[in-house]
């Protein structure tokens, strides 16, 4: 059973997709999905022998092109749709170990130019409302592959966090006339938390981070999404984001798990471009590296965000992290 | 450090607290500050050999009735403002191994009677806008006592998920001229999925539930805190919360880990009181009783929730545990 059911008391939309409760969970390695087809053997979900970016349907998808009739008619009160979209994976080296950190600079570039050219396909369809990129890396965080890999959901809708901020940007700019992610970029730029930076990106702990070593990394000139973005431009976005995540496995001394997300203006007819300031928000659960920030009662069910580091200490943290990484052993 | 910072972009306030970094974390039962003072034994922080139900501040709060100044200025695209109000420990029982599904039902009605006391009077200061009562149970939702304890947050404003929905039932009461709660309760008491019920009071896995096996719980009739509820009415609360959670152990095998959250109407002046209606929300973070729902990139990034169980069958599910406990080998 598939389908999209809407919470009433939240004013949001839920997917229920039970096919998911069997997907494959965390399989030996000699039989990873997501490794390359080895002659001789049976086929993985990529059938040859070596890749460097592979995009494909997810076999166990959230949304589809042509999903299923919702199981029940639904009523004024709690409607009912089908989960039309699309579930991809994107898979960024045959290498079953490899990690985003590792990629080489030119492959994290190029791997900006398949996002942005999933974005242009997925956005053209016209039931999608928006392009979501992202990846869940680490078993912390709940993969259920361990051969690091990204995802893309096409939701029918804006998501609610999505949308919410949006609707937060549209009333900064009824009020002031500018974008809001502008002004806290620039903002952000003159201040204390800056973790890494070039001439058009910037990366960042936010002024009131929602986890310890959360980092945002936007564009400084109002951009919307990757399409918007020059080849330098994608070039410096990739370089930045490199910088972060060496900057992570250094400060703790292994391979940090991370939600990475990439919002980018919605495609729905909601007339968002002035106010979709396109950005990837990084969030590790660790709060030290042998604890993690739990999302609890507080946060869960109230929506408040308690955090135990102040933003200026983990970005002052990231940074030496870089310095410490050039002259010793974890250099890379 | 100790201050609330507002996030422009999402339009929250966040609390930064790093004494919570030090906090004590798991320690050995011998050393368990919950358990009663035993006698020529270091005090823990309750001073008495034995107890019923004891509250007090807790030691490591997250806001504070004088809260320190904080520690930078704020500026008017980023304010700051004190952790005012009050972070409250509430323990139930001085059996370290006890959990909330083991107390004697007299005394969960008397456990309702101190959260409705602990209401009135947290709600009474002036710089309280929401007395949020919660419980984090077990170590997969984080908890670093082991010791069954629940929480009380009295946040100096309506905190965002909360606030969202009382936004939401503001504007159903305003199309439809009832609140919202009370027709979805009735919709869900004339549904399939209802897990235990009374004279007063319906607990079902709600339509669109954003976990698997979250339970909420509501009195039938408009009421907006526990201070509204006759005894007879908090006794009949009490009775289906204890039967939701035998149904959680029965159906697990195990003392289920979740995160239990109270909503009640706001105590700042916003004039809530026809579109609150209190209710208890239960969310257990597992999907079967080896794995767990992880809140991952769209959760966490998106806001979207993707549920792999129907709540049919999970409502279900739960009313079997029930049967089969009375007969089987895990009654009580």
């Amino acid at each position: 059973m598939s389908e999209r059911r809407y919470d009433a008391p939240s004013g949001e939309w839920r997917t229920f997709a039970t096919h998911r409760q069997d997907r494959l969970f965390l399989p030996n390695p000699a039989e990873c999905p997501l490794c390359p087809t080895r002659p001789g053997c049976p086929p993985t979900e990529i059938p040859v022998p070596h890749y460097d970016i592979a995009v494909f349907d997810n076999r166990f998808p959230s949304f589809t092109e042509h999903p299923p009739p919702p199981s029940v008619p639904g009523t004024a009160l709690h409607p009912v749709t089908p989960t039309v979209g699309a579930s991809e994976v994107v898979v960024w080296s045959d290498d079953h170990t490899l990690t985003l950190t590792d990629l080489p600079l030119a492959r994290l570039a190029r791997l900006m130019d398949v996002w942005a050219e999933r974005y242009a396909e997925l956005s053209a369809r016209e039931e999608v409302a928006y392009v979501f990129i992202f990846e869940n890396k680490g078993r912390v965080v709940g993969v259920t592959l361990d051969h690091p890999h990204g995802q893309i959901y096409a939701y029918p809708e804006v998501p609610p966090r999505s949308r919410h901020a949006l609707e937060v940007a549209r009333r900064y700019m009824r009020d002031h006339g500018r974008c809001l992610r502008c002004d806290t970029g620039a903002d952000e730029a003159a201040g204390n938390r800056v973790v890494a930076e070039n001439e058009h990106v910037i990366a960042y702990v936010p002024f009131a981070a929602r986890f310890p070593y959360e980092v945002q990394i936007q564009p400084r000139r109002h951009a919307t999404t990757l399409l918007d973005l020059a080849d330098h431009e994608r070039w410096a976005l990739a370089s930045v984001l490199h910088d972060v995540l060496v900057d992570y496995d250094n400060l703790f001394g292994f391979s940090l798990p991370y939600v990475l997300a990439m919002q980018q203006a919605p495609t729905d007819d909601g007339d968002w471009l002035e106010v979709s300031h396109l950005h990837i928000e990084i969030t590790p659960l660790h709060r030290t590296s042998t604890k993690l920030k739990f999302l609890a009662g507080s946060e869960l069910a109230a929506g408040a965000y308690i955090n135990d580091v102040m933003p200026e200490d983990a970005a002052n943290a990231l940074r030496r992290a870089r310095t410490t990484a050039l002259a010793g052993p974890m250099a890379r």
